[in-house]
């Protein structure tokens, strides 16, 4: 498959926003920016994190696009639960997708590079498969609760209030224009990050 | 048709940031907010624009969705080239679309509220076209160019410089997110803010 057969996949120049399917014994689903640019392909990982752990190992997994918000904050704190999951035969394994993405590309490694931090890899299109997919406007409550997860990933790292700031400015663009789905994506994010602060003021309080 | 039906077209719940095109006689484009709430949809327009004219006395209008950047940016400052439309024949006239939307529907007015400096509208939508479109994964860059023409339409009308502060953080987010075409569009949305600032700057010289 050549790369620039993604473009009907929906993955295209600039960083495209997915969620990453890997581990063929134990699935396991993250949210991940996908480059692409000149027709190469990459990813960047960091380690500690279960998916960096199976792209290390296995070598191959599924990038697949969705604009579930619910799917996009569940994924950002914790795994998904097995029912949102399917396989894809490939050879004589199966790879995990998401069961319902607008559509599903399969890559394997090539060439990786290993930093103190993290692995950036660059990857190669093996396989897609497009599902059920309808056009959908642009919403921009949809976008910032998924920058919201992004900032509450860093909160969970750093403990910076800072964070909190910019998780409420987008909490704010979400609860004005986005639907039930990104409301309730909403309400898991947050729900999340007060259980976190409770942790950091908990720390805090011990030191 | 029924409103439940838009979901279909990509209207859906919330507010969905789309391209209005309207005038029989000469087509015109611009960016609009749709707001779904409760199985009913409005828009408001803002006097002073030619949307606000054609709507309020044709009231008739077409909802193109579109993920396309250039065509928001163009459309926020001025209007598209007539290439860009195509006609739609409903009873004894031609409703103008966007001939490369991912979908149009056709909305008729329902009631109309006016307020000093706005209409608000109930929409209704009476007819719908999906095109070829594709699954497309969610694109941070994209959306940042989109928030940064609503900023820079801001700016046109005040003049204040924080909205040139708050593009530039959008800027930075879609020329390393975006691909070529959100950076083309932040390309002829920064070439209007020049063109602006020294409108405003030229302005202030000669208070």
């Amino acid at each position: 498959m050549e790369v620039s057969e993604l473009n009907k996949y929906g993955i295209c120049d600039g960083i495209s926003e997915i969620i990453l399917t890997s581990g063929i014994e134990n699935p396991n689903a993250a949210p991940i920016g996908v480059i692409r640019k000149d027709n190469r392909v990459f990813i960047r990982l960091y380690r500690g994190s279960t998916t960096y752990e199976n792209v290390k190992l296995e070598k191959i997994f599924a990038a697949n696009v969705t604009c579930d918000p619910v799917l996009f904050v569940k994924s950002s704190f914790s795994n998904l639960e097995n029912e949102n999951f399917r396989y894809y035969p490939l050879n004589t394994t199966k790879i995990p997708l998401l069961k319902n993405s607008a559509s599903s590309v399969i890559f394997r490694c090539g060439e990786i590079k290993h930093t103190e931090q993290a692995m950036t890899a660059e990857i190669i299109p093996m396989d897609a498969v497009a599902n059920d997919y309808r056009p959908r406007a642009i919403n921009r409550g949809l976008t910032a609760v998924i920058e919201a997860a992004v900032h509450a990933t860093r909160y969970e790292l750093t403990g910076d209030n800072k964070f909190l700031d910019l998780i409420d400015q987008c909490m704010e663009t979400t609860y004005k224009c986005g639907g039930q789905r990104e409301k309730d994506a909403a309400e898991i994010l947050l729900n999340e990050i007060y259980e976190n602060k409770k942790r950091v003021d908990g720390g805090k309080s011990t030191e």
